[in-house]
């Protein structure tokens, strides 16, 4: 993958050193694969999330789940926070598409359970969505099975960000969002451990667009003479994994760090966004049919700071990631959205940023 | 509908007077419909609560929604949750079809607001679930579009309660379950409410039935000499409709009271069950695009208690219905489940409960 | 200690086997202490739970709150949710004492860890209540920081039932409520564990109370004339102990469900109790100073169901229990409230428990 | 009051016009009161808001809380989620005085009570709390009744910001924090509306410290020669009133919002930082004894994103004004802490600001 990262562009967040790829690969195990629909009617896809190769649903993974703001149709959250568990891979769609996709992720599990003679007879798939209509004919549901059964075939750990999988047609800031990611290494008790996101950006307002202090947003909004009062509608998914050993509830106080990634780069947490956080730690599995008394490690509270802040400038970089990888789209009824990319070249707020 | 119901039967649940049917469509503009799937391997189907004959997108809904154990994927509550509002009709299936349920009930919703002209682009859809697969080959999804929307063409008041719909395939309490109702009226501010209830009731050990306060379960147990060991699985939903003038903290409220109900039939509340509570309140309606301060009329908090006692004795009655009304079924692979209605027929457990 | 206990008089509650003294001080290490303040005008005290002997803000313990109805002021559980641990004994006294019996249970810990050299610069003292309005002159605040003192020091594993300590002014059911406590054993991976509760009860009308499935409280009502508009208020805390090796997430799952053997009595939660459960668990410690990743073991999600079981059997015999220990008092104002026991020895109520 | 403010140093927070204090008593009827103990030994103090002049009590205001991290010692909460609403001022003080400051206001309220005939016989009560024990030697608890009586006695529109009331010992960003306020006008339906925040600010890691999106934190800790791994301890409190017309939900929604300002700040949020928003809308009151339906006026959900910029820009200003208004103090064993302002006043960092 040689994709040019907001970082090469000059801008770092953050102080913590970040993992080989700067993405949520960077957490062993995990891969990430996109299918995309591309056409003049669809701009969507979907993303998928594996926390790990092997099968999830026997050997289910220490997850926890935050809803910042629940304007959302993320499926999944009621059993993931009462049992502290996930047992299928993450699926980023469009929002309408949450029930195929919810559907087809069933039929991937059932169909894998059945090869790897795991008995399966319920579970609890995790889908999350962003709303992509402007873009996208959305009431048509553009995405399949096919689709998602692809994007798994695809995962991969140097998986690409931007306009591409369920981020093909999400808008963030006024400008074109998509699939962005970061990675950050910690140690924690002589160990070091990586803590990585994955997001999936719909949300904000173009004029409160703010990189590295600077309200650039408000510039870009003024040079494009967008409208002024436009709404922070949309949303944004954040999937964190990590390696680190911790408890549901101490992963919960992680995940939930998030957000201040996302309130550095000007976001209100608008009324229509939906905020999710989904986490999971590679670091603790646990088989299905568990009959013994087991041990869970974790990490001395005391020491958790570093993992909030590990999350917190995660965040704020993969968002960042995900506009600056995404090129312009003209999609659904010829609506066009421009490049955050396209913009950092321009003088004007080039010298900004300087 | 010509149904026995358990009162004819001489259980009485509660002192509060019931509506005319006893049903949740005793809330004024409530209906329900059902489509079952009876086939060798399948005994599954779709029930469909419609809480208001107009769009429910263009007007939505006050609502609240309550976890008591999150063994399940109900999709839907994260945004009823921050909203306080429904926008469809909640549709109960088995667990593994909720994403095609989903996906259906976005389908009817596109339709149904295309033709009445409402704008949507965006839906947030409650489908519910009880896994039926003791007697339901539920990998194969049985349930499909059609099926809804069959069950809304059918929904009226006086609907049928037992093995129908998304209770065809369910066991309650080691017996047969299904769709059970109850409603009842309550006296606030010299003004008479209704409170209805319907449930999907799939939970409970035999062992652990108790009607009227006394153990039948046990000695169903021994005739029917059943596993010592079954555990408590399953699930129960809980629909619950009013048109008493609540926020939707109060909402939130009463609907916990639910499981007071379940408690006394003998539950413990298994880990294996999820038990989740959806209510609404049809006195408070939202336009969609509403732009003013609007009125909420609320309950005086000091008369709530009236509400939670409704809503537990409902919910008592509910269930046993649900299990009175249905008729034992043999399903998938042969398994059969007994009738709780043929049990009480039985001289042994008819004494009990003299 | 001699009292008679429910079970004696020929109640059972469940199926499971009992500790020892069938009270939460048969989880090893727990101890119970009162202070009752008996005058003519105040009917009141303090009862402390000293979760372990050795130093509880030096080597913190796993802990969960659980809030089933929110009128109330229990202090202390914010952080309990948030670090998922217990740094203080659990005080219990009426409501208006909180703030006293927190700055006592402060004083306290201060001189304790001055004693024994631990640094303390900051603490989360849970303090929780009932309102013993009815029989005590609330409003003066009677309990003092010498009464918790000496509650600490008289405790002990034997400690005594019904009109003692912080239940010396309650009221259940419309009798006479106060302390009660039970405990089972359960065996999980070849071990054997104790659960146990105390719970200080004020809560329920007595029309509603229901003993072994047989609602003795109607005809106690009739029999002793009682208002019949009387309305469910007071409260009911629930302190529940184990030594179950569990995570947070599974302790909290496990005390919810004490709420189960409050439905049996005949409770609907009413709106003005606040019923509250803080469980602990003390397999689990965490010195204060933690530096390593530690080993947390947790019990097979699978095995959770007996825990459930014995934590509703213990609530519903703790609460009887209570009340069945406690004497008619008469307090402020010549208030006076009768005992359960008196009722039960009476033929007419007698003879349906039989 | 003639304290200079931040805005007159040249930063200002958002695009949204203040109300004439920019302090919380923009919103009518709310007066701020302080009463602070500046000692060798003691640094501390007590602050109280109080929402309205009339008796609180006896019509109680519609209110919600959140808890952002809840390593903090926040009392009362419990009760204002379940009822939504408040029944006493909020009263601020340091993490140990909560038992002695909850006693004292029931105390106010018992006596205020008396006076004006309303019966009381329970009192919910709301206590907040930073710790101060690097300047302050909180173990002796030194602030007691009359200092909380004199706050109250003291409380008026135009009240002090900085070192003064429960403010005067705690840190923020590792400079001097204290109590800081401000407040935002909105439009909606036509209709202006205040929205105001007070803060006891106590959090934050100097070298994070952001002010206008520049880091001047990790210039000043350069500057100041201070240790590099210092932790994010302490805590905030945030009081947030307004006279918006809106629901339960609606105000949980809006105070959440608060956490933005933070984030903006430099704030990740820490481990050992109990960060808590506390609500109250003065646009719906309740009798204690109301027996009636009521109406509730709400806002449109549509037009709620004014309201989270608002209280967003009021937390991040209010922060800000805190350490602003605060002189540097030297306390307990000797610790000094300097002020931000005489920061600001520095070349090095005037430049980076300006």
């Amino acid at each position: 993958m040689t994709q040019k990262r907001i970082r090469e562009y000059g801008i770092s967040v953050g102080e913590l050193p970040t993992g080989k790829y700067n993405k949520i690969t960077d957490v062993k195990g995990v891969t990430v694969g996109h299918c995309t629909i591309d056409t003049d009617a669809h701009k969507t896809g979907v993303t998928v999330v594996m926390p790990c190769q092997d099968n999830i649903f026997a050997n289910k993974m220490l997850a926890s789940g935050f809803v910042w703001n629940g304007f959302g149709k993320t499926t999944g959250l009621v059993q993931v926070q009462e049992l502290g568990n996930l047992e299928t891979p993450i699926v980023l769609t469009n929002t309408l598409n949450v029930g195929l996709m919810q559907d087809a992720l069933v039929e991937y599990m059932v169909q894998r359970c059945e090869k790897e003679q795991v008995p399966l007879k319920s579970i609890n798939t995790v889908v999350a969505e962003c709303n992509d209509s402007h873009l996208n004919d959305i009431c048509h549901r553009a995405v399949r099975e096919e689709h998602l059964f692809h994007a798994i075939d695809c995962a991969c750990e140097d998986f690409q960000l931007g306009d591409v999988g369920a981020g093909k047609g999400t808008i963030c800031h006024g400008l074109k969002g998509g699939i962005g990611s970061a990675s950050r290494i910690i140690e924690i008790d002589g160990k070091e451990y990586t803590i990585g996101i994955l997001v999936q950006s719909n949300h904000g307002r173009l004029a409160d667009l703010t990189i590295d202090g600077k309200n650039v947003g408000k510039t870009i909004a003024q040079l494009a003479s967008a409208p002024k009062g436009e709404s922070d509608k949309g949303s944004i998914i954040m999937v964190i994994g990590t390696d680190l050993p911790v408890s549901e509830r101490q992963l919960g106080r992680i995940i939930k760090r998030a957000s201040v990634g996302l309130a550095r780069l000007g976001s209100y947490v608008g009324h229509g966004s939906g905020e999710i956080m989904i986490g999971f730690s590679t670091a603790h599995r646990t088989a299905s049919n568990e009959q013994h008394v087991c041990a869970m490690r974790v990490i001395p509270e005391g020491k958790i700071d570093l993992a909030f802040r590990a999350v917190a400038e995660c965040a704020e970089e993969a968002v960042l990631d995900s506009m600056y990888c995404a090129k312009a789209v003209t999609g659904f009824d010829g609506h066009h959205i421009n490049s955050l990319a396209d913009w950092l070249e321009q003088d004007t707020v080039h010298e900004i940023l300087k």
